[in-house]
């Protein structure tokens, strides 16, 4: 099925996230990193990578420069909404690197808690609607294009 | 915080599936593409990259490589259960898409149908003791390693 680039979601979301460094970083985000540093240090990315990718995510309005200090000159990334609102991408691929990722006597490396009822565990797709879980081949594409 | 590349099950997952064609070579999959010429058609990737990215994830077992045809040999290429478990990804990526990627005038490109309900509409991501959809700041993080 040709869903035409210019129009199809999915491509443009991966024009701008459809990268592993830069997914990479969006976790370091997730996990509180503001700092040019950090992101550096916890993804092992070499320094024009990082550059190049927190440059290209604050261009896209995925993370917002802030000056936080003056003499010298520094400045952190923050999430915006935009940004934040990418944080079912990155559970899907936790949930999905827990359970075909890891061999049989690894545990997972990070805990999903949620605040509200305190229970553990990365949060899974359901409808919407009926709020029942949804898998592969529990729906359909219609292609309005 | 340093996760420790190795044991991230977000790495780990970007290893395979962090790479902007191999996601439309999966989005192809999802919407029913099977063929190889189908694969090159409908993400407008080179052939070299259609080969090499599909290889990539038959190793990883995401697809399964399949003959079905003998007399040209032909093969077609099958979303395994581990390549069915991405699903998640994929919607979440429509979601972001959708909600962050489109001109206003712009309608989405592709509709998701819940079979069992019938709704139409994409998934959330909600917590799977709850219910309740879970969003950026509703959870904290434990890293247990």
């Amino acid at each position: 099925m040709d869903l035409g680039e210019s129009r199809c979601s999915i491509a443009r979301a991966l024009s701008v996230v459809g990268d592993r460094w830069t997914l990479l970083l969006l976790r370091e985000a997730f996990l509180g990193a503001r700092r040019f540093e950090d992101f550096h240090r916890n993804t092992g990315a070499a320094r024009h990578i990082v550059a190049e990718r927190l440059q290209h995510l604050v261009a896209h309005g995925v993370l917002e420069r802030r000056r936080y200090q003056t003499r010298p000159e520094r400045h952190e990334y923050v999430l915006t909404a935009k940004g934040r609102a990418l944080y079912p991408v990155m559970l899907s691929l936790l949930t999905w690197g827990d359970d075909w990722m890891l061999d049989q006597e690894e545990a997972p490396s990070l805990t999903v808690v949620h605040e509200s009822c305190g229970a553990t565990g990365t949060p899974e797709l359901r409808c919407s609607a009926c709020g029942e879980p949804v898998a592969a081949g529990d729906t359909h594409h219609v292609i309005t294009t």
